[in-house]
């Protein structure tokens, strides 16, 4: 018998190439398998002295060179390609091999997928992998969900290739099935409002204060060095500093304005409303990206009057941009929080058990949204596993309550100055929506009860009421 | 042979029972059947003075009481219990007879249903009916979808029994299939946003004026007299007027402030999300109500700072009161701007070639967001059918540009004074966001490409392009 391989990846797509390649950098034998087979060929052929590959040029071949328990990798696009190449592989497996999805599923396919693999005796991993091509090569974040028993062979192998802060491995048991898809789409959510909100403070530097994109990227340089310390950040500064070489124009200005998206911002605030949970920050991010990209609504809009636009003296302009720090920081505290609670909610209701803590810890770095905050939010809920909301932990709520008559004044400055922040605007309203003793959705019950007889409760007593609102002489009574 | 009925109600709980009285007083002779026979002896006992019914026991004997075409009225709860009474009663119709869903499923299960029926002979009408229990007895505003054929036989019927307006029903066909339970779906999310708008006003009105709720209740009395003219806001006069005779309190009072819904407005903002229509005020509502009933985490939040709150004066307050009444106008315009967009998309998606001026004819009276302002939309389609959106028809045009800085002053009030106002942000946001010259979804572009080399388009020529960011020395290349 050859030497078998640890673990196979099939689709050779750059991000199965650099998984594969990561793998064997890290000393594990990987199968490779591709529908076409230049692919496999072109792997080996470029990358080959990397280190240990098994090509393979049938499923069979493929299975046959993999020891037991057997670990393929799928790494090919989400939905029927999918369960096309499971549909290949699960045949030929065996009871106890595992089946690992590294794309970006959707947790309810996830979910359906690992009760038909776990009734025919297989596991099936669906895994997060955060960090773009780069990262998968060189380490990304990886939230893999499934089996305990999937996680003892498989683990040690994801957490090799992943991203490490000071030793500790991206990569962490998420919890059974669709947990680790799940907490990738949050992610992916977050990664929405956090370029949103980036993109808007960017957009009232220039339009309020007056700044250039190069000046704008010393500015975001500067943050980068302080609480806001991200590689979201780092590469806004990068791309705002960048000149077009075509026009000698700042690039930001000759990209069209017109944000494209994949669907996991979607998916998360779908979800988020199936739920219950308010993400108003993910949404308003990912309404603000399709609202970008109607071209035809936006240019019959143009005309639409606004406020004329006065701007800011140096001194109001240098203010104006501290300001703005605490308002993009005071944001993204909401976001993550708002995300954050999403993860807790889903892993209620399916019963996933997620560590909060431990999704804080994975995502220091791998992933797009690494970032120096996501420690302090490890820590938080390390002091708190049970926290109700980010915005209530020690050092976020100081940092947010100092920041607040800041945040208030920006978005008080892009209303005014008429230029659009949605993302600041609905995560101060959260704010002040979450902290507000009351709030009017007591009207709002009083409406449903009036037209629709819905009822409402009380504050003052138990159980649900009705008015008979047409004949308002007679008393309230319980419905 | 016995008199025949010319059309069926199935399921007698209020509103079937509501929409057979309406029928029987409207001179149509109606079958009457429920699974347990009691409710349709007891309607017939209390009712049957008002026209004539058929009251019959079985599905078969129902059935035999109809005259071709049939024409039977589900009226049951969403979902299998739907499923299940067509299955009672499909197998016992013949071609060309037709079911009506007149409850609130989702439009793509009445999708599925209308194709299943089809493939059956039969006809399938999923038909909106919004205005409550006092819509279905006395008028309401009737959506149905279905084919052409059906509503020669049906539409009549629904005509008559429907609110009128000058003589014209509030009541059309709208489409093929599932285009009356979308239409309907996207009226209860208009209906979610309304009622939050007003409900920032009440508490915009308390907070920041000092007004009391009866004073508030006259405001929205004198409101009614003007463009704001609608049942939402009378209601609103009406709640708020409401004295609790229990305590002696203000009713908005004694009211849990945690708001319910029963799912059309999470439908309305998902659907949104999956044509790619930013419809933020209504997700803003839908996410209010979410955040409203988090009893726990509000809990936890509610000592988070806020700014301090020095009331208005008594002159600045009445200002203020008519700077609200412009926001909640110019909100207003953008909610329905934003749900009739959500309607041409999905027409568009599911080529239902849906009349959008129509659809504002049918709401002008009988349904829950009936107003004088739907007869101004009716007037903007009728001047030109493919309007982009509202906001550029001519006179909401010029109400909301002359409402702009009332508007961005109660935002920018609401924002200093720490009074949450979800609704009047996003709407303002998305008016700036609309007319904006250039959006930072420009940056977003550059983001994207440079951690996942997603590609970009640039202002000033065709095609995708790609930076290599980490050897940025290599100039921009076609992708």
């Amino acid at each position: 018998m050859s030497k078998k391989a640890s673990i196979g990846v099939t689709g050779l797509a750059v991000m199965g190439r650099n998984l594969a390649r990561n793998l064997a950098r890290h000393g594990h034998t990987v199968a490779l398998h591709n529908r076409s087979a230049q692919r496999t060929r072109d792997l080996v052929e470029q990358f080959g002295s990397e280190g240990e590959f098994i090509p393979a040029y049938s499923a069979q071949e493929f299975v046959d060179a993999l020891e037991r328990p057997r670990q393929v990798v799928i790494m090919v696009k989400a939905g029927a390609p999918t369960d096309a190449v499971i549909e290949e592989f699960a045949p030929l497996l065996e009871k106890g091999d595992v089946i690992v999805d590294a794309g970006n599923a959707h947790f309810a396919d996830t979910r359906r997928r690992e009760a038909e693999l776990r009734e025919r005796g297989l596991h099936f991993v669906g895994t997060g992998v955060s960090g773009g091509e780069e990262g998968a090569l060189h380490g990304p974040s990886i939230m893999p969900g499934g089996s305990p028993e999937s996680y003892e062979s498989l683990g040690p192998l994801l957490e090799d290739i992943s991203a490490k802060v000071d030793g500790t491995p991206c990569c962490a048991h998420i919890g059974p099935d669709g947990a680790g898809h799940f907490v990738k789409m949050v992610h992916n959510g977050i990664e929405y409002a956090d370029m949103q909100l980036i993109a808007e403070s960017f957009d009232l530097l220039r339009g309020a204060a007056g700044y250039e994109p190069a000046q704008i990227a010393e500015v975001f340089r500067t943050w980068n060095t302080g609480r806001l310390d991200s590689y979201l950040i780092e590469i806004t500064a990068q791309v705002l500093a960048h000149t077009d070489a075509a026009t000698g124009k700042p690039f930001v200005d000759v990209v069209a304005d017109q944000a494209e998206q994949k669907g996991t911002g979607r998916w998360t605030v779908q979800i988020g409303l199936d739920l219950g949970v308010p993400i108003s920050g993910i949404a308003e991010a990912t309404f603000a990206r399709s609202l970008s990209g109607h071209a035809g609504l936006r240019a019959a809009a143009r005309g639409l009057a606004g406020p004329t636009r006065a701007k800011l003296t140096g001194s109001e302009a240098e203010k104006f941009a501290d300001d703005v720090e605490q308002a993009l920081y005071a944001s993204k505290v909401v976001a993550y929080a708002q995300g954050f609670n999403q993860i807790q909610a889903g892993s209620a209701e399916y019963g996933w058990d997620i560590d909060l803590g431990q999704v804080a810890t994975i995502w220091r770095d791998g992933c797009i949204i690494r970032a120096k905050f996501l420690d302090d939010i490890r820590s938080a809920y390390a002091a708190e596993t049970e926290l109700p909301t980010l915005l209530t932990a020690g050092q976020f709520r100081k940092a947010v309550e100092d920041a607040q008559d800041a945040w208030r004044s920006v978005v008080g400055t892009a209303t005014r100055l008429g230029i659009p922040a949605p993302g600041f605007a609905t995560s101060l309203a959260y704010y002040d929506g979450l902290r507000a003793e009351r709030l009017p959705a007591a009207l709002i019950q009083g409406q449903r009860d009036y037209f629709g007889a819905h009822t409402y409760r009380r504050v003052d007593r138990e159980g649900s009421f009705h008015t008979q609102w047409a004949t308002d002489s007679r008393p309230e009574q319980p419905a």
